[in-house]
């Protein structure tokens, strides 16, 4: 199967808006997207609230726009019951601005060991912890099938294994959603976010193990060497060492048609940037190296 | 079966003599580990070389050490067919080097794209890498099990997957050893060092699967909340979130009964104290946290 052609516009980029957080608040994002022809992007729920979401519902809608994903659901880890319930109610929430927002999925980051992003890990058994990510996702699946909002588990990068995630590959969350959604009902599937997944050398074979059923996003950017920081040195597409066109097109090959969203953070290089610049490198980019 | 009892002494520490490379050269490690009862080191090649290779020998032999392991061969890919010439043969120095010293095994870490270590990978292909990974072992095993040195591939956190080395999962390595040494013969195994491994949701399987013929060294220090640089942030056992008597619980189960090599990268902390110090640390926690 051909890859898709993207080198002639960029009908299918997504921006994720986290890409542009330091420049600009969510509306600002979204007319700049419009007035660049980018027609989807993925918005984090603490831009939505900055800017109100019923707000934000009508300007997407408005300027023609859609969401490629909504980021994001997650976290469920706790030391305490308490702790664990607080996590469930704020997943329904997240469930509920999504379909307020016409989201095609809810992102999940399932959260690492508690307390551990505070800096301070109140315990450190990661399998208690994964049991609790698969309880957690399992209560927010019954409610989001109910209001028909697909979950996608982002497996998470291994660094992140202990303070934001301990999903950390494609296998592991595809044999979670097999184990919580066995039927392949397209409710539950994964997000491949190839900064967290290229080096896995069972990348190809999870992601056609995945197929369209399963494999609801698809985000972009790239692993700079030197990485200078873990969590905010991602580069932009093409100024690292990513295979990317090899490994969209196995993704194509499992079926996928959706956006390439664009997710960076980059204290030190793009967020420093003009925002304007950043979104017009990302659809040069997205046209040449993606 | 019962974790060996490491409370009442320290007779299976061993230390990685990066731990303490910023204090002093080899020779005053090997002097003052001998004079704290610590039985055994894992020396690097560079650190060997600017002392002598035949007077740290000896130098071991008189203080009645012996090594766990021998820091490293590996760094197979290169781009030219001359590049991976050139590291044959240096790994054919590295196997006699580890013969001259006694070692039990050559640590190798097996490099990743070339290029990248210095800041600007050659190519993207780490398929490609893998494959050159491959023959350099099998050419390597070839010579090594003529002089009789087995090779401890060492499985490296997958940050390290561009700059560093492309095998980053222990079922990885292992799958490699099954390719090159069918017959599980003792002249290939792997090097299980927490900091790289302790995230894997296989782990436990992993090492089940490694048994005594594979699993040629145990390397220890703990991953840290924040981790602030990628390469020199590791943390001293109990500091951080790796829970290590469980961990070292499987390895024992799978037959091991060797040393606990504590292997520290620490430009910001632990080499900035004074030597002795940090010895007489990781003898205590040795001790109590592994």
């Amino acid at each position: 199967m051909a890859l898709r052609d993207f080198s002639k516009d960029h009908h299918w980029l997504s921006i994720n808006t986290a890409t542009v957080r330091a420049q600009w608040k969510l509306d600002r994002i979204i007319d700049e997207c419009a007035q660049r022809g980018i027609r989807a992007i993925s918005p984090w729920r603490d831009q939505v609230a900055a800017v109100g979401l019923e707000k934000v519902a009508q300007q997407v809608r408005a300027q023609g726009l859609v969401l490629s994903g909504y980021c994001r659901g997650g976290m469920f880890p706790g030391v305490t019951a308490g702790d664990r319930e607080r996590a469930l109610d704020d997943n329904r929430r997240a469930v509920d601005e999504a379909k307020t927002l016409n989201a095609p999925c809810l992102i999940i980051v399932v959260g690492g060991l508690p307390g551990a992003l505070q800096g301070k890990a109140q315990h450190k058994d990661i399998a208690r912890a994964r049991g609790e990510v698969h309880d957690g996702i399992a209560a927010t699946l019954d409610y989001a099938r109910q209001v028909r909002m697909p979950l996608a588990i982002e497996p998470l990068h291994p660094m992140y294994a202990a303070d934001r995630a301990c999903i950390n590959t494609l296998e592991q969350a595809l044999d979670l959603c097999d184990e919580l959604d066995p039927s392949r009902s397209g409710a539950l599937g994964v997000a491949v976010d190839l900064y967290h997944v290229w080096w896995d050398p069972k990348l190809q074979a999870q992601i056609a193990r995945a197929g369209t059923q399963r494999l609801l996003a698809f985000h972009v950017c790239d692993w700079l060497v030197p990485t200078r920081d873990l969590l905010n040195d991602r580069g932009m597409m093409g100024d690292g060492v990513i295979d990317i066109p090899r490994v969209r097109g196995w993704v194509e090959e499992s079926g996928f048609a959706g956006f390439s969203e664009v997710e960076i953070f980059s204290t030190e290089n793009w967020w420093k940037r003009d925002g304007g610049e950043v979104l017009d490198t990302c659809i040069e980019r997205h046209r040449s190296r993606v």
